[in-house]
């Protein structure tokens, strides 16, 4: 196998994390996203979408999105688990997983940003201003989920880790990098605290990466 | 089972589409999303995100996130399946679905426009340039991918409807409401028509739906 990666894409990281937890240790190649190497025509072949991570199986197929890249993983390596095994309480795992992956992450990515400050013409202070609104608003609602269920544990389900932790912790981390004040989401930064003790999380960590800058 | 819908959401249609392919038939409520029901604390009580759609359970559990309500049906019922069996193929039917559920749909949605007329004052056309654009980046993409892979068949994957084709069809409908020209999307089109003939997707369409305007 071999990863494609950058070390501060997000969802990248989520992919790493899934593969320390696991044991994997696919080739990796590094894509460098603010060069923009994801859209030249080369990465383009492999990936239209132009987008990290993507994995490139031994039989040459290559997978994208790293929510299905997880699936994958959980499925052709279940153990340690990385999902729950009652169904609702998968559906509640990936729930989280997705409000991460769909309703933060993506509105916030560089693609996005470079359309308002470039195509809107909108200023460097309201494009941030943008890039924390919807963190905060993702992350309200998932501690107002959090906070409340009894399903949640030291980690967002129960005591171990699973697929919403692996969104959670790079999603957080996004947060922390341009100084956002965390305080509202105590059960978040828990449990966030609770990974970061953990070698699989730490060790996919941004700064660990070796095209870290 | 209770599903909580509106018409015109494309994620709750990806659920309706999918509850009819598997012949289930649960109650339903309708949140008026255009009358801000979604934001109103009886229904946030119930989804602290405040969007549709979230499926109750007969237990009182309530699932959030289309496609975790995807992958929970798919699992609690697994006839007809809306997932190839081998792992790779799972992927890339994932994969697909994650291309519009992740990375068109959120950057589009209603919420996410408000807040580029109201806080950022964006005109109205740019707007609509705005949700014409993600469509346009997202569905090149998914026409290079879908149009050279030889696992492409009447459907997404094959010649069967996977969540590929239920993430699809609803993406589309919204690019017709704004008239978007998809003929550099044949591909795509002639996917959706096969689906359209399937009365599980057909009567899961907006306009079908008893809320519809």
């Amino acid at each position: 196998m071999r990863l494609y990666d950058y070390f501060r894409s997000s969802a990248a990281y989520r992919v790493r994390i899934a593969l320390n937890w696991k044991g994997l240790r696919p080739e990796r190649e590094f894509v460098h996203l603010r060069r923009g190497v994801q859209r030249q025509e080369g990465y383009r072949t492999l990936n239209p979408q132009g987008l990290v991570p993507a994995l490139a199986l031994d039989d040459g197929r290559v997978l994208t999105q790293s929510l299905a890249i997880l699936e994958f993983l959980e499925e052709t390596h279940p153990a340690p688990p990385l999902l729950p095994a009652a169904a609702a309480d998968r559906a509640r795992v990936r729930s989280i997983a997705l409000a991460i992956a769909c309703d933060i992450h993506p509105i916030d990515n560089l693609r996005v940003l470079d359309y308002l400050t470039g195509t809107l013409g909108v200023a460097a202070e309201a494009k941030d201003g943008w890039y924390r609104y919807w963190i905060d608003v993702g992350f309200e609602a998932l501690e107002r989920s959090l906070a409340r269920d009894p399903a949640t544990g030291r980690h967002c389900h129960g005591d171990v880790p699973t697929l919403a932790d692996v969104c959670l912790v790079p999603q957080i981390a996004n947060a922390r990098r341009v100084g956002m004040d965390l305080s509202p989401y105590p059960t978040l930064t828990r449990i966030e605290a609770e990974c970061l003790e953990l070698p699989a999380f730490a060790d996919a960590a941004p700064a660990r990466q070796p095209d870290a800058e």
